[in-house]
């Protein structure tokens, strides 16, 4: 099935710089698909520190369960990523695969095993063929590039409408650094995370520990803050990998004043790349921010936006273009979190819908129902207890979504 | 607008014969429908006993707080119910509205206020104008019968295609009763418990403490093993009055054998209610059994279930008759209880399509296919860590529930 470009795509791919330390390569090894890439490598320089967040899917992929395992070397000298298949649910057979893949490529990059990191993205419970991949490295091998970095998100996307990049630069201790992130996904999309795969690259020195933690924090406010539909994949995987190249002086206490600026622009491309994820949402017209205060922690603000994102109720009356606020209050009403009911207060649009638990007095609908009309809706819900807040983004649940997927195994 | 019966809906209500102690009156008192019934009352004889569970939202409507409070009283002379208009959301009007109208019907039956249950269903955060129903209270006094039930189970429905009863009898100690229960809902259907309300009968002698465990007990594996879309109602009610007038042996001790056929009839007469509301699922065309086994705790085995049930991916797939048993594996993993990835199981139709984790050898889509063509979907999950199982039904999620909800406010 052809897909058409979603109405909420940014209007273009932005240009993302090459990275000190980074080569990419892609190609079609016909995994899948027939007539596009599938297939896309990034190889890193010697003393490259990785860091990862992975599916709490308890069925994951075995690619998956790879990454659990060579993250804890916290070195990375290449990646391999492939769409089509997502080598899920394949049993031992999985497991074999995978680990044919990455002895290829620890022998093209002359490296340790558990510094070749594996990631696959498509249909679940079919064997993946390796051999059509591995059996072409030499060739990949020839394409390598530091500036190929529009055509790896191009390669693992699935029923992605649009390629997803962002880049930020920042700098440690005087010395300018750069990030560059891809990412793939638009269904089977929550937090924990989504089935979504997000490569990201700096040249920075940092050590894994320091990644690890920044990931894990930034990771918590933006990609585990999105969802589509509420189902978790059995692949998620997000993946951070430093370079080393910028000639920073190497922090190592994550409360070093120095990362303050590394750390805002780590969060912020996440944030980006989170943005893109759900703006291609299968079947979505209407991009939703949805924020929660007045809750008891932000743990709980978090939990109770996410139960408003994940209401088909209020999805669908967003899809009607609908200010449905009665379905709000039932979102939060089912999340499981303390609110007060007799303090509730509703706005849509910046404009106050129901205060202290019940409508505005002479609530006027006529400007509300203007703003359901856009594409950007906002959503904004005060519970009443305390000063915790988060934010989190959704999409609408439209006939669109049944198109997709009441039709195509993806 | 106008729904189309479901495709799921049974071919008759039931006859549901007097039960004695029980009348009932119905009447057209303009509560926001024209042309129809929208409020039912029931008056029981003096000595009735009550039991109830009711949502656990934390933004519950006003007329289940009253509800929540008159239960400890255990007795009941009334119960009034109206459609269209659900009171939640209302602040203190919503309170005031649930007052006056219990005020107005325990004049009427003579009673103490705290023995008058209120339940109310339809739209959110609108004031009650319940006036147009105590004003007219005398009219609907006049209307008393016993043989009303049908009359009963259509003024109380809302988005509703068909009206919803069930009979059945027992013996208690070799004396006949009989149940009689109905219920409304079809959409906002998630485990605690559904935009749902039921009203069930008997004219058993039992008191409320014994009532209250039978019902809290059977509804677990009823009313809370359902799910149409995951969303959970303000107003959720299953109130259940037992007259005394059967004159049966009263039984006080809830292990005593003498009420194990009145147990049995009244979980399955539940349970038969429960199947009606999926059967009416907003939009749906496919009734859907979920069977899951292996689990290490009835409760595993119903969160692992429900988590296949809500699943918006499993769902569309159902709705597409594709036989997607990747998105069931999906679901599995991302209920968060323990299940073995690589002794998983998974039937469709009956036909076994994994085993031990992958594919079965020699997998022919063919029959699943056919299955998946018809009116009755069943889905089967061994998970391989335990003996412990549960079951759940839900429907399937296609363009008529977004058709429903996307213009549609209930």
């Amino acid at each position: 099935m052809t897909l058409k470009i979603s109405p909420l795509a940014p209007k273009s791919f932005p240009a993302l710089p090459p990275l000190a330390g980074v080569e990419i390569t892609t190609g079609a090894c016909g995994l899948r698909y027939r007539d596009r890439t599938d297939v896309c490598i990034m190889m890193f320089a010697p003393g490259t520190a990785a860091a990862g967040v992975l599916t709490r899917s308890l069925t994951a992929s075995a690619p998956v369960l790879w990454c659990r395992e060579a993250l804890k070397s916290g070195s990375a000298r290449a990646v391999v990523v492939n769409s089509g298949n997502s080598n899920a649910f394949t049993g031992a057979a999985g497991t074999a695969s995978v680990e044919r893949t990455v002895a290829a490529v620890a022998d093209l990059a002359a490296c340790r095993k558990d510094e070749v990191f594996v990631a696959s993205t498509g249909v679940i419970g079919e064997p993946l063929k390796d051999e059509r991949l591995t059996s072409v490295l030499g060739e990949l091998a020839k394409g390598f590039r530091p500036d190929a970095w529009a055509d790896a998100a191009a390669a693992i996307m699935t029923t992605d409408t649009y390629p997803k990049g962002a880049t930020r630069t920042a700098e440690i201790d005087g010395t300018p650094v750069t990030i560059n992130g891809i990412a793939k996904g638009s269904g089977m999309i929550a937090p924990d995370m989504a089935t979504m795969l997000s490569f990201i690259a700096t040249d920075a020195s940092l050590p894994a520990s320091v990644l690890q933690a920044l990931l894990a924090d930034a990771n918590e406010r933006t990609f585990n803050s999105i969802t589509v539909d509420g189902d978790t994949s059995t692949s998620d995987t997000v993946l951070l990998f430093a370079t080393a190249k910028a000639g920073n002086r190497e922090i190592t206490a994550l409360d070093d004043p120095a990362l303050k600026g590394f750390q805002a622009a780590l969060e912020d491309l996440l944030r980006d790349l989170a943005i893109q994820v759900v703006r291609d949402g299968e079947g979505a017209s209407k991009f939703v921010t949805i924020d929660v205060s007045g809750a008891e922690s932000p743990q709980a603000a978090r939990r109770i936006a996410l139960s408003i994102g994940n209401s088909p109720l209020v999805k669908t009356a967003v899809a009607g273009e609908d200010p449905n606020w009665g379905r709000i209050v039932m979102a939060v009403g089912k999340a499981g979190e303390r609110a007060d009911r007799d303090r509730l207060s509703i706005s849509i649009g910046g404009i106050e819908v129901a205060r202290d638990g019940w409508v505005v007095p002479g609530y006027d609908e006529a400007p509300v129902a203007r703003h359901m009309k856009g594409q950007d809706i906002d959503i904004a819900v005060d519970v009443g207890v305390g000063d915790a807040s988060a934010r989190v983004w959704t999409c609408d649940l439209g006939h669109g979504y049944i198109d997709i997927n009441a039709d195509y195994r993806s």
